[in-house]
């Protein structure tokens, strides 16, 4: 078997290169050492020499890791009935945009919660880092939602449409018999991020925007937003609609909820053959939120849950999904939905002990 | 097949498990959320937010990732010839020894060159990853050379020892005819580290420590430090031989040298039924250092190009052995060097693309 290894040192000189035919004895074939540029030796010091603010994130990543494996024995599922684990991890650092860095443009994405350690302390394979994949094929890493809902919810004559209500709003558009490739996704607007923060910690039941008046200036100022009329995939986040949105619209819950739902009714509205819309994530719960959905959109409106899927458990099952995808050798990611150039097997998987029940 | 998901979203309110089978539908069996403690969550927003050290990580990641791609393409070996690549990445963070952390104890390490990438770019399946593993079963993710010093180095009748001398030194010990368990590794010392920094960048073959000037009684002070004698498993670093030694000693190069060739010696005659002693690392092209060992030592001195292993590329033919070994299935790591507590596989596996021809 011809195998290459590849390593850079804690001296940071540059990359050692091996190619070698591992049979009976190993045979070299080729070695090589290539510099780093200097801006990249640079920059790899600095961040190790930032000992705190490094150490942090590795310890984090550890720590998480053990705290992930302990949420799962929490479930009283009996570990050894468990043939897999997908862990989608904690996110900290996500830029789905190429960048320009050090002279490159670099996309990148950053989720610790060690793999290693979900694998070792539950015995059971972990198949982590779903989102690296998608970036290495051009993709934005998200969204990765529309693999589950195109399983869940694909219907041979009802054209639907999958809603979740996170922080940002988004849809999976699933035609009639849909193949794969049919599959459109796409961030509709705010989710449940302007009305947390305009009524913290959240507007429970929508009760507050019910009771509250509608700045009516204001929406119609915010909905000529050309994000809106653009045509997908589009995404966005908490630059759109973080504190700064926050504090130059100084908008209030009842124009908040509304500006949420007529976004989110615009984005449906594109595909009016819709007969079904499936509601997922924390903003199913808002009881007047989906009252205005179901007054704005032509299709039927329900959640997830009439399909098994708790609102709030979408998410979970869609890494135990992906994970057992990638267990199968098939991709996980929707290039229509994400912008990569080619279907990709994501994640990484972790096998632990060599005697482990998960190996 | 029943498999778990897991997963901790951006608003970092808890960690959502879902177990389900999945078969012709999903079936879910069991969902869970499970809060943070307050202070990991805390610390969980401090680097998300750190968005300048954070992000220069993340996208590190991602351009290592390429440059590693570019370094294996560099070597002219054919792509498809190749079947695997194991990439140990570039150490940003180690500790091997459990710190205090936000109430427990935690080991920790972080390596950066993202591996989804290489699999990527090259469309050969990659390993990366391999200390973490390590780590989760107690050890202490280093060293990792041994196993490959005792698949090169066994010999059933000659006793044998390994000797890298990187920035630290480090022995394998190998007895004739040795199992795994019977292996014993550890760092001997100061490798390169104190050499170069008192003879930046570095004492070109020995030649300045040759015709320099031995200071005896720093020497014999130096030598005096418990760490010599201790039983191994040991290990130092960077925290011991680094600026604040150099200050403090106001070492010179002559006796940086021979402090290096002595306790090397030293730990190298704790087996006295040694016959050979085989270098490798950067040290092995200082000539002097070689002779001062020669005369230290009873053994025959020689270095691993003996054995067709150039002396700078041990490293990396180390990580292409044990993408090798777990591939097959098998642990990489050796117990006796780590201190884990059973053998592991090693490794994160990244497969690529649905149709590589690395899957």
């Amino acid at each position: 078997m011809r195998v290459a290894g590849l390593i850079s040192g804690t001296s940071v000189d540059g990359i050692d290169v091996a190619v070698v035919d591992i049979a009976e004895s190993i045979e070299v074939v080729a070695t090589a050492t290539v510099g780093f540029p200097a801006d990249v030796r640079q920059a790899i010091l600095s961040v190790s020499n930032a000992a705190t603010h490094t150490a942090m994130i590795a310890r984090l990543n550890f720590l998480i890791g053990e705290l992930f494996a302990e949420a799962l024995e929490s479930t009283g599922v009996a570990l050894n009935t468990i043939e897999l684990i997908g862990s989608h991890g904690q996110t900290i650092f996500h830029e789905g945009e190429p960048a320009e860095f050090l002279g490159r443009k670099i996309a990148s994405t950053l989720q610790i919660g060690e793999a290693a350690v979900i694998a070792e302390r539950t015995g059971i394979e972990t198949i982590a880092d779903f989102r690296p994949s998608d970036i290495a094929a051009g993709g934005k890493g998200a969204p990765l939602a529309p693999m589950l809902d195109y399983q869940l919810f694909r219907h041979s004559e009802l054209p639907r449409i999958a809603l979740n209500i996170g922080g940002i709003a988004n849809i999976t558009v699933i035609p009639a018999n849909a193949r794969a490739e049919d599959v459109v996704a796409f961030d509709t607007g705010p989710g449940n991020m302007v009305m947390d923060a305009v009524a913290p910690p959240f507007d429970r039941d929508g009760a507050r925007a019910r009771g509250g008046q509608l700045n009516t200036a204001l929406l119609e100022r915010l909905l000529a937003d050309p994000y809106y009329q653009r045509e997908p995939p589009k995404s966005c986040g908490r630059e759109q609609y973080g504190d700064e949105f926050i504090r130059r619209t100084n908008i209030d819950i009842a124009t908040a909820t509304e500006l949420t739902a007529r976004t989110i009714a615009l984005a449906i509205g594109r595909y009016p053959a819709t007969r079904e819309v499936i509601v997922s994530g924390g903003g199913a719960h808002n009881g007047y939120l989906m009252e205005r959905l179901r007054a704005l959109v032509q299709a039927r409106v329900t959640t997830s849950a009439e399909f098994g899927i708790g609102v709030d458990a979408k998410e979970a099952i869609l890494f135990a999904v992906l994970a057992h995808e990638t267990f199968h050798g098939r991709a996980g990611n929707l290039p229509s939905a994400t912008g990569a150039r080619k279907p990709m097997i994501l994640g990484k998987v972790s096998r632990g002990t060599s005697s482990g029940s998960g190996a």
